[in-house]
């Protein structure tokens, strides 16, 4: 057992208001009324048009993925093996794995969740992983859906072409343990272009090959059921084009400045920040600025700064000060005190949640509960 | 207790021949030997010239910490206190906490360390925080040795100057609960100026200020022991001025990308690199590069980008391919194949190492050990 003062003061405070900017910090704050509208509003805007399996690698939670499978998800999807065991072992069901995999250990991790959640979807892009599952399957007499992935444009991974697709389909229809049951097609690069009309066109040139993928396989003989693919940035062009069957929208749950810089113009950026790393004044000796206990190890870094969001902070800027502090431009005409808390929006909100090993949930300036993130650094 | 399949694989793999590219990826890989090699060269490097009390906010290990001591390290220094705590619980002693506090229940949490530790040092650059210590630490009947932090010119913390030092001197010597212990004068920013003789110029100007409040502490009748500082950028120039009576160095212990680079042509950087990242290869569709599964969440990202060190992709670029995955360019004229390890140099070892919860420690080609990472995150 770690031995965590701050976990446990933190703990203590619960239910008492005023809590929010009293909690040890640098620590995660989620507003659930916020949180619950996102999700709400991702259901409804989705419905009747695709089905949704939101992507857990943002919140790694099973209580928010809970909640959006209350509110109609299918399930959720994970990028790592970790991830799915976390969240399986934390009972949440219909996963799935939206990374292929390569690893020898793989495939006896994958049927072990199986065996727990029969509607488990994984994808390969290689027929080599593919024979290493089926032969796992097999051998625990059972039966493994698997989606091919399709390199859209991003050459990260997925087959490379329509006649990559078809070979791959032959070799998973050899294996009884195996169901091809559709195609995986995603875009990264596409979810952060601003303004509708160009991400919309830079989706539609993407979903023209996933569309001869499936022309092809259908025309060989192969059932493809599901499409699945999207993040939060091109549900709108998703929804428009039609070709996805299910979409994979994540950060939607919380938004971040990058998200809200990129779709500030657009219905795909029709969210509420609901997530913040709160921090406090350590040291206020300086003129210009004054600093606070959160720096690079407190968020993901590779992208726009964090944002002051609290009262007077607001209009203040936020810069890096090494690996544990963070410099915050002083609001003109007032002093500040030590202690006194700053809440910050996260840059890119799925690599700064998982730094943390949990929420904590407010209602208004009161922590109303402190939920674990059940698949932080599930990585491997 | 978490379910980590990923864990217990790598746990069974312990002196297995080979095992050091078998191991779930991403995984932090330490070479024992080089480890030890950079703890005795710095040793040896600062033996009869100054203390050293290194940083283990890089590594977070009291196993490092120990092998630390073992070498005449009179302790360690760390950023945060829960890292104390987390170091002072697995036994580590003569800690020094180097960022100034002021939550409300750091007083507390400071003084229940010292009871296990007296000599724990902290550090203060404002009155308030030092009443509420001293407070405490008299309800407890202890005595806590403290030391003015000095700005030496990064405005991160500390006095801004010599009359800001000697008030405060003055308002902790009112309480007997309270001991001066010295000052503290830290520069990060020099830390990464490439030349020696530029770094020197740097520190020089900066040990001005360190040294003017020492003077006006000692005219004023102030005891001044201690006087620490410094990183693995700065021993060289540490040592040659003289100011410093006391050492902080961390990342010497593993070397990362920044500090190869920018130490390359001097003293200060003759340490090796002993930490690596593994990653293993899961899409190879592309003709230009590989995948690999360690992306955004597996490394710091503020700083340069990982370097590939392994056999024949020790010459190819990596660049971040979302959260979970790298690209690597191919070497010229082989095959690559699925699940082949692809080790990299971390680009700034500090907060990669924060993302994991352990070392998988290596002698060759073989796991030796796994290792805690005591202190992870133990940012609050």
């Amino acid at each position: 057992m770690t031995i965590d003062p701050a976990a446990a003061l933190a703990q203590a405070m619960i239910g008492r208001p005023g809590s929010r900017y009293r909690v040890p910090t640098p620590a995660l704050v989620l507003d659930e009324a916020v949180l619950d509208a996102n999700i709400a509003a991702m259901a409804e805007r989705v419905r009747g048009r695709a089905a949704l399996r939101p992507h857990a690698k943002t919140h790694k939670s099973a209580w928010i993925a809970r909640k959006q499978i209350a509110h109609g998800a299918v399930g959720v999807c994970c990028a790592k093996l970790g991830e799915v065991e976390a969240l399986s072992a934390a009972g949440v069901r219909g996963v799935l794995l939206t990374s292929p995999l390569a690893d020898t250990t793989a495939p006896a991790r994958l049927c072990e969740v199986a065996r727990a959640d029969p509607d488990l979807l994984c994808v390969v892009d290689h027929p080599d992983p593919a024979t290493a599952l089926a032969a796992e399957a097999a051998r625990r007499d059972l039966r493994i859906s698997v989606l091919i992935d399709v390199d859209v444009g991003l050459m990260r991974t997925g087959v490379a072409s329509p006649d990559q697709a078809v070979a791959l389909a032959e070799h998973i229809a050899r294996y009884p343990s195996l169901t091809l049951a559709g195609v995986q097609g995603y875009g990264g690069h596409w979810q952060h272009i601003a303004g509708y009309p160009a991400r919309r066109e830079a989706v539609r040139a993407g979903m023209l090959r996933l569309t001869a993928v499936v022309t092809a396989l259908r025309a060989a003989g192969h059932r493809v059921e599901l499409v699945t693919g999207g993040g939060t940035g091109t549900v709108g062009a998703d929804l428009e084009l039609g070709v996805l069957t299910e979409l994979q929208p994540g950060s939607y749950v919380f938004m971040d400045v990058q998200y809200g810089d990129a779709l500030a113009d657009d219905a795909d950026g029709a969210f509420g920040t609901s997530l913040w790393v709160s921090s406090q004044v350590v040291s206020a000796n300086a003129a210009p600025i004054v600093t606070v206990d959160a720096g690079l190890k407190a968020f993901a870094t590779e992208g726009p700064t964090p944002r002051p969001a609290s009262g007077r902070f607001a209009g203040s800027a936020y810069a890096f000060f090494g690996d544990e502090h963070g410099a915050v431009s002083r609001p003109p005409g007032t002093e500040v005190r030590l202690g006194e808390r700053i809440e910050l929006v996260t840059p890119h909100c799925d690599p700064t949640v998982d730094r943390y090993d949990s929420y904590h949930v407010v209602s208004g300036d009161t922590v109303t509960a402190i939920i674990a993130i059940d698949a932080a650094r599930a990585s491997r």
